[in-house]
């Protein structure tokens, strides 16, 4: 049977990456009190192609990728996936994205009440001739507007905003999502909860009241913490807030190297 | 050149509706000011098939719209659309559904700037014995929580939120998007506002909390006005507002005879 | 501290609806094999309330989600969290709709290589005085123009398109994920797999030759397998087909009693 | 009124890009033949935030962006809308991101049936020392697999994809859509069309089984256009196939410089 991808090409154009994208799979991440957690991932696996080969295998990632859907997700595991994709296809760069919802468990202010709070997780990694990993987390958070508050005899607008990491790192063991959130939920102007019985909700109230913060503050916040944060290279964050009193949103955004 | 489409069918199962969907097309809409508005509209137009034939003819949906992508939506002109896909695919019932972005100017409240809101509108029809037309039109405005005012010492949380409402009219000349978003916004805790200038700012926090509203009482209070809208027949109405203290929306419904 | 939500309410508008949406959770779902399956779910829960009380209790929702997202998903469970829920909030009637990804192994036809393919499922339920279960599913496969086929010298245009189903049942242990995909699948032009050698290349394709099928042929033969299907009582039945030659989508619909 | 956005910050953190999202927002947009095309434009307006100044002013891009909706777009006046936020917002560098529905009419290759298809078109622009455009373009089009066509005694799997491209270019004079996708859709398996008659899908079906093509080959093909394409500096293109034999789809990706 011919192999029409193993055609030698002459257009003289090397390509970057090819490969799949949108593979809905499962995926096993580690969650940081040692169990695992089953997640529904969304997934681009590529590889670059010589200028001279007119196809590259597609099956190849989907093969790789059914393979590692049943193995637990790790610093090491990212890069086995990368390196036997390098080898199947031959190529000299390959790269990945991973993108899931991944659910932490929080506790309500003051009734204790514990409810499952879900976080857009994912991970970004790349082989060349070095090994790159960039974790990826998406925090909802409230955003309550400083100069609203500070400008009204009462009340302040604030509303649901999302603050978006990227953090290449270089150990498997230092960054958790756990940690990540529960650190970066505090710089806030206040957190959310799945499951809020009214006194909570007086205190969560008070709290945003007591702590107005632009998606700007965010943001700077949040970078003095990734600057400090042990295990953490480079890394950008963007703070996006679904303005309560317009149509649209607002965002401010840091990048330190990535 | 066979006409397979054509072909008697023999498996005694009627189609309700067969037809396009996710077309993308430029549609014009009368603006209450005498002017039109060109907008870019996603659109269902399907038709019933008799159980003796086999298939549709797709061409002639996307032939009948492209007519009328060019002449300025009305009553009249929804009923000639059903009327001719009837007439041309021979069925005995047709419907479709129109959904698009449409602008209207808003003032901020002190300053007086002024600015575009969009809201995401659209018309539903159907023609068999008779002819329904259902306007449909989601509307953004703030909902300032009662409880959360009520309980806490300061402050109350707030957020976006969308009424939706579909309303079922007789006549083209009675209800317009100006009108409906001008009135129900009135209802809502606030309004939102392309451009707001601080004492804008001030004005709009402060009569938001002057009116906590839960999604319940924009649901009856819009559920009383359309009741006694002119040109209204049934209705629905919705409000889904995106919680800013959880990571998930909370919302009400309430149907009128739709 | 003040019950807001227990106001007595004057506006005479009974809400048929009110409660929570877009809720992110896990949820575990029994396989036809006799695991279980922890899929991401996206969850609305909703009860109605009386015209005389102004609010529901929104985090008694939450609690009843949170609670069943540890306990495997079934038609008993199902009727629990209505059932929990129509007590905890004093309501007439209650309903949910749960959505995932749900995963299922299919083996490529002649190099047997297995991989994991995703299915959008779900449940609606409702209970009044009656408990209704409803399953939704969502199956991709090939559609095959029949006309193209028989108007052209070579080829025929085929796309990837999805059937959609909705299905009424009254027992739990009847209706399979895995049953209903395995025979949905062989009435299309073609089945979708994840991981596909050269010759199940040729097999596939060939396969969509020889099975030519409109949106129409799929609807029908749907529509009368599902008829004999044991365990269902009412249905619907949709196809949509992403039109490889149009930037549009076609599609056809039956709705058989639901 | 305190200005507390201007209130300065002592936390040493520039910001990179500040500002709104998610606008919706009319533009009018210039076409080759001379008119203008109202189009429904999504818009991203961000500055630099200098580190010594806590927050921006959301309001300036919000009028700066109502007042250039009532323009026609051009190179001249994306420079002027970057131009006047830098000065508005005391900036070293500005950028804006637009998207939109475009739509171009083309003749179905036989009967010459005219119709509209939409594209997914926009403009990413900057200014720092330095002023930037890019012409975002994504085209739908038909690729059929060489090698499905090679293995296979009859049929080829084909599906609808998607062309993406950004060009850098340097005069607004040059790169029209309607040259584009006029261009680029011949490099494709086939093209896809609004209106198709039997005759015109006969043509489209031959024509694609005559011009197999992987992703691998349109961005190869692609690029080889868009380096001798007059105007065009830098560039970048992908082509992702909704594959018709699997649940996820094919991309490819070629970086010129951009």
């Amino acid at each position: 049977m011919k192999d029409i991808q193993s055609q030698k090409d002459t257009r003289h154009v090397e390509i970057q990456k090819v490969g799949v994208r949108n593979v809905h799979i499962p995926m096993i991440i580690p969650e940081k009190n040692g169990n695992v957690q089953n997640v529904s991932a969304e997934v681009e696996l590529n590889a670059s192609l010589d200028s001279e080969m007119r196809g590259t295998h597609m099956s190849r990632f989907m093969e790789i990728l059914n393979k590692y859907s049943k193995i637990t997700l790790s610093y090491e595991s990212l890069k086995n996936i990368l390196s036997e994709t390098k080898d199947a296809l031959k190529s000299s760069s390959v790269s990945m994205n991973i993108k899931f919802r991944y659910y932490i468990e929080k506790q309500a202010p003051i009734s204790q009440k514990k409810g499952l709070i879900d976080y857009i997780c994912g991970f970004k990694a790349s082989l060349d001739e070095n090994f790159k990993t960039i974790l990826h987390l998406e925090i909802p958070i409230i955003t309550l507007c400083p100069c609203s508050k500070e400008i009204s005899e009462y009340g302040a607008h604030n509303q649901r905003a999302y603050v978006k990491i990227n953090v290449e790192y270089d150990r498997d063991d230092v960054l958790w999502f756990e940690d990540l959130t529960h650190d970066i939920e505090k710089l806030a102007s206040g957190e959310l909860y799945s499951i809020l019985k009214r006194p909570d909700e007086k205190a969560v109230t008070e709290r945003a009241y007591d702590n107005p913060k632009f998606v700007e503050d965010i943001v700077r916040d949040t970078t003095i913490y990734l600057k400090s944060a042990e295990g953490a290279i480079n890394f950008d964050v963007e703070c996006e807030s679904e303005e309560s009193i317009h149509n649209h949103n607002a965002f401010a955004y840091v990048n330190f190297g990535i």
